[in-house]
């Protein structure tokens, strides 16, 4: 019986969890649950389940899920692999909805009995149509409910947001996470899908699809048991919501390495690329290019075209920002007449005043600054502008002065930036333009990127319609 | 009369500084260079020089430099620029050794006047043997002298270090170090070389590689005047310190605005590329890039040769790892019998053993990661380590697992790391690792590219020996 999508909805935003095999010994990954959803402000019941325990952090616990006396929505298990199927059967006979399975050593071990494990996993998992996430997998975070449900407390940490991540690594999925905390991305759900028992890419596509808080669906993949039904999923999300996927094994060492520690079809990196393509993913080559991309497909609107404008408050970000926008199919548009008098109004002839604009003649007049900005904004020739400023203490207010004219434009143009300062300059400045719809880089190069990306993906999306 | 790099010593390392233009308007960049010189802990002399203050900043101020009864080694000029050949007499007669020069409106402009005005300031300048930094230039810091002789404050909390940047953009300076500044990256100089008047990219190099603490030499390059004697510098550095180059104009709109911005020779993108292999540079394409690799370059030594492990705390970082390891040109190598037999006693059998090597599975064993670090370092087919973790509440050990191993070898072979944890966590042992020689990244891509770019450098010197 294929798992349902709405089980799916149950498991990620469920109204209590069992954690099975709940420890209060930090050498346990059962601690580290418990940690997790006591302290991440899950707002539903949790339940503890320990023969050993009558309380686990300050809550009652329970000999099995059979004796918890509140409906269990999800069970998050972390026994050791012999025990999980009597696990499945008494969560099936006690009504469970959904199942996040931690423990590892199922068929990704040599061992025989490690396949014949999670087949019979499988088996009784179906029967119930009980959704799995896991084996083997540090378990999954929904932060619109506040939900942790994995073995790393910090998730609670993460900012709320749009972007889901579907991870085939935990290490990745954690590096991935890290960065959002520093760079302050918003993630609706990190998912760690292991060894999929009965949940893969597909089956999470499809839910993710339909989850109002998804707005764009990230993915690291190593390599994926049916391609074929991966790629129908696709087909039927394509131009619906964004699909980015970051696959490894381009060298013929990591393909393998994949294969043996995902134990699915890796290999073909070049198929691969090609099936993304053709179903509209939009492929990226690293971790940060995943989380840049994503984040500016959750926050700015897809441009209608690829004509850029890029605006900098010094001459070389500018220059930087023109070398990556061009690589990655943008084209320095030129500006209407009637922009090109507004701009050459408001900045002084030693300035560079075509595409790319330098502003930086015009750091004492905030109006000056203001007036470009908009001028590039509102020309029917720029579908998207990338913006490049770094901080000198002469400019300190050139963020404030553009604040007004980004936010204004963010919802019908896509605005990238690097506005680059040292501490708690411009932090709040930037927090407030990427809460109205302008993100923020680290480099020129990659505020470049991601509105590359932008387009790349826009002309993906059109080619399926 | 060409300008001695005996000169440029006394500019970097002056006993004192006048700052002709000093100001207490904040209006005014003389105002910020003189908090930068009164902020950034110079310990020699600092007479700002107005006619219209008899102090500034607590400091006695003078009518003119001619005025200040002490010797002065550097004058920071910010006056505008028809009063700058004026002052560059004034500065003749008295005896000063160097000027930095922020002053803009020289060859950089439309106006022909202000090409005239820099003939006749370098004329005045050569005539007395005096190096000019600039003139449009943010200016320069050193930080070993706590010297920051610039218009931006925040310099001066770049760490210390032995990386030197000569930068033909204010913009991308900033840039680059306040990235440092967050990375904890440490900086020998930064230096504007603005419009060049008798100060390039050439003499700089020849001062740089004399000097003592400047062990890595980086560019941000748009276009240089001099191609040829640039290429006789460099090839004169070649094997003795690296030198890394950052040139942008890979488009032709941004090659065309190098060519306005900075009124020299751009263009021909790949002419340069030819050059900088040809003399031994090496070529980097983003400006963390250029961070990372001379942050590698400073830390670690070269690699002897280009074959690679990957140890990773995870499968998937250590995949992303050798998929750049591989595209980068580093072999993944295959271990010793001996090496081989020690990973396998260390880690079950269900852990990737070979190369990539997943520690994971022994993360609750310090002894076994420590052993398996040990064993690949120590590897006789093993030139260099990317090593790559992703934090988890129950791995928390291992960077201190892993410390005193991978300092035993840092002075050995290069080891470039992602070690990947939110907040604080890991911070104090990664600084600790860094201060031996171990830099760390933010992903294994990263990392990764970090030792592919050693090699780069390895091999670019030794095609010049």
């Amino acid at each position: 019986m294929p798992i349902k999508v709405e089980n799916l909805h149950r498991l990620f935003d469920p109204r209590s969890v069992a954690i099975i095999g709940a420890s209060k010994n930090p050498g346990k990954l059962g601690y580290h649950v418990m940690k997790s959803l006591t302290e991440g402000g899950f707002k539903g019941g949790v339940f503890p389940v320990n023969p050993k325990e009558t309380e686990l952090f300050g809550v009652e616990a329970y000999p099995s899920v059979a004796d918890v006396p509140h409906e269990v929505d999800l069970a998050v298990v972390v026994l050791p692999a012999q025990a999980v199927p009597g696990v499945i059967e008494q969560c099936a006979s006690k009504g469970v909805k959904g199942i996040v399975l931690i423990t590892a050593g199922f068929k990704e071990i040599e061992d025989e009995q490690g396949a014949e494990l999670q087949t019979e996993m499988a088996r009784l998992a179906d029967q119930a149509g009980i959704p799995i996430i896991g084996p083997n997998t540090f378990g999954m975070a929904n932060l619109h409910a506040e939900l942790n449900a994995s073995f790393t407390p910090e998730f609670s940490q993460v900012k709320k947001g749009g972007i889901s991540l579907i991870s085939q690594s935990g290490g990745m999925a954690h590096m991935l996470a890290f960065l959002a905390m520093k760079q302050n991305v918003g993630f609706s759900k990190i998912i760690g899908v292991g060894n999929r028992c009965n949940v893969g890419f597909a089956e999470l596509l499809e839910y993710l699809a339909e989850d109002e808080s998804t707005g764009v669906i990230a993915m690291y993949m190593e390599g994926v048991d049916d391609p074929r039904r991966l790629m129908d999923v696709a087909r039927s999300v394509r131009g619906k919501k964004p699909l980015l996927v970051y696959k490894v094994g381009r060298s013929e060492v990591s393909d393998k390495a994949s294969r043996f520690h995902t134990g699915s079809l890796a290999g073909q990196y070049k198929v691969y690329q090609g099936a993304f393509r053709q179903t509209g993913m939009l492929a990226v080559t690293s971790l940060e290019e995943l989380l840049d991309t994503a984040k500016a497909l959750d926050l700015c609107p897809v441009p209608e075209g690829n004509r850029a404008a890029v605006l900098s408050g010094q001459a070389g970000p500018g220059m930087a920002a023109c070398d990556v926008s061009e690589e990655r199919g943008l084209v320095l548009t030129t500006f209407s007449e009637e922009t090109q008098e507004r701009i050459n109004v408001a900045l002084p002839p030693l300035a560079l005043r075509s595409n790319p604009v330098d502003m930086g003649p015009a750091w004492y007049s905030p109006e000056a600054i203001a007036e470009v900005a908009d001028a590039a904004l509102g020309d029917v020739n720029v579908d998207g502008v990338v913006l490049c400023i770094a901080y000198a203490s002469a400019n300190i207010g050139a963020v404030d002065a553009l604040s007004d004219v980004l936010k204004g434009w963010a919802s019908r143009k896509p605005i990238t930036c690097c506005l680059s300062a040292p501490g708690e300059i411009w932090r709040e400045g930037i927090r407030s333009l990427e809460e109205a719809g302008v993100p923020n880089y680290p480099t020129p190069e990659r505020a470049a990127a991601a509105l590359g990306n932008l387009w790349r993906y826009r002309s993906l999306a059109m080619m399926g319609s």
